[in-house]
């Protein structure tokens, strides 16, 4: 269960175990990219393995730290890639998760200062959550003079491209309020681009900021365990009966351990079958809540133990 | 010395033993901002006991963490706040220091891509460092597809008041390679601005660059060693007869003692009493070495130990 014996995790998971296991649960979450999908790209059996899993009466959810889109823009993607019928509320994104918490559970009194993309701005537009913008283009405004808004309580950082000097400032100064909340879409420390590139992750702004203010950020994103908690109260999910599938060893794996949830790790994305098995057989205990229990290949693995 | 008993630290010092402490010492070095000086107005008798040292004989230096002014303009500060006669080799800001690093001790063959503002520019080129600007203002161009320059050999992170996201993630690709250097001119988490409003610091965009690179800077700045080997290589300065004046324990004293120097806390500044106390009386060992072997109020403490 949940890595807790670390000497048991890591099985590989073939056609009857994963019957078996699947028998066992009535819910599957799984993350995005890596798992069912490499950027534009479903991974094979990926859709397929979705359909049949709700075919069988399986909850499915999808859980994602990537908060720059609207879940509505997630929905075309899966349509686009093959998944069939996936509907907005079996997606939960950091961005969809972070607006839910400000609304239901800080229930913010005031504006959310934001750092971060469309996704954000249009989960929180759309949870009826009022929010400033960090300004991305005042020519000639400093930290000095510029003006900052009495009425925010909260600084929300997510992901940014456009983030700059000023908007990074303004936040600091609002953090200066012991009262301002300050909340973090996710910790993911960056992300690869074609050709060998890479961009800094939400993790990069979220740690800037937390070494400005001299405080600590709530992470809504995994392994946080607010995103399974919006799933658990919506729909009345058992942890006991639900499995996790990921495939980052410190974020999906992780997240899933610490809500309870069996875990499985599936090779097609960053984390690696040495890893795992590093961590279990290590010395150190404090990875041994990011061993999985089970390890598939890809997800296409689920397809035999699928079949009728 | 140099706060390794720590329960013998936090001494008050007097006229009397500040005279015998004085006679032992040949180089007093000097932070800046709080301890001679705060913003554009001079602590009061600082001016006076700059003078009065020299004229006994003593060689001073300062040395600041502030990389945004070239040492030029320091010279005029210092000259417009009423400090007589201090010329550029007796001042050595993180900006210099990161040039000199650079040039003598990294050797760096190529380029080096620069987060920082004019201090660092000015600096490089006056040591004949060819580098390259972070872009501010490209219109259209993100990360995917912009320009990276392949002879950049070094990465310096320095304060940045038009910092963006594609400088940031330019950086990030560039440190992909593990051959280029990674060097920050210090880790000054934020700054105190007018009206209760405050700055990220230089140490707000390196640990952003640090969780997006997963690697570590090389820092110039205090609490770094590096400055005082700049000093004691360029004049041969003997660290047991030399004396750190500071306002920040975890900044000027730590660097004092790190460099085995006695130290002394000006309250003038950001740390209190109560703090270099806790930290001489608390359990934690961990902060011993940044217990100040002696205190004073401010540096016109030292006018009757060099009157005579």
């Amino acid at each position: 269960m949940a890595g807790a014996v670390s000497s048991h995790g890591c099985r590989r998971l073939l056609g009857p175990q994963l019957r078996d296991l699947l028998i066992q649960k009535h819910c599957v979450l799984f993350d995005c990219d890596g798992v069912i999908w490499n950027g534009e790209k479903a991974v094979a059996g990926a859709p397929e393995v979705v359909g049949l899993l709700k075919k069988r009466g399986k909850r499915v959810f999808f859980v994602t730290n990537n908060c720059t889109r609207p879940r509505e823009s997630y929905v075309q993607k899966f349509s686009r890639l093959g998944f069939k019928d996936v509907v907005q509320s079996e997606i939960l994104s950091s961005a969809y998760c972070s607006a839910v918490y400000l609304r239901d559970v800080a229930k913010v009194q005031g504006k959310v200062y934001v750092i971060g993309c469309d996704g954000v701005h249009k989960e929180l537009r759309e949870a009826g959550v009022p929010f400033v913008e960090g300004e991305t283009d005042v020519p000639g405004a400093t930290i000095f003079d510029c003006p900052l808004d009495s009425d925010v309580r909260a600084v929300l950082v997510g992901y940014d491209d456009k983030v700059n000097f000023l908007k990074l400032a303004k936040a600091c100064c609002y953090l200066r309020n012991p009262d301002c909340l300050f909340l973090a879409t996710d910790r993911d420390p960056w992300h690869p681009l074609p050709r060998g590139r890479v961009t800094p992750g939400s993790g990069s702004l979220v740690v800037a900021l937390e070494t400005a203010s001299e405080r600590k950020a709530t992470v809504i994103g995994k392994p946080s365990r607010f995103m399974f908690e919006c799933i658990a109260s919506q729909f009345g999910v058992d942890p006991a009966r639900s499995v996790m599938v990921g495939d980052r060893l410190e974020t999906d794996i992780l997240f899933g351990s610490r809500c309870g949830l069996d875990t499985v790790l599936t090779l097609s994305g960053v984390s690696t079958l040495e890893q795992a098995q590093g961590y279990r057989d290590g010395r150190t205990t404090d990875k041994a809540i990011c061993v999985p229990d089970y390890v598939v290949d890809t997800v296409a693995d689920f397809l035999p133990a699928l079949a009728r």
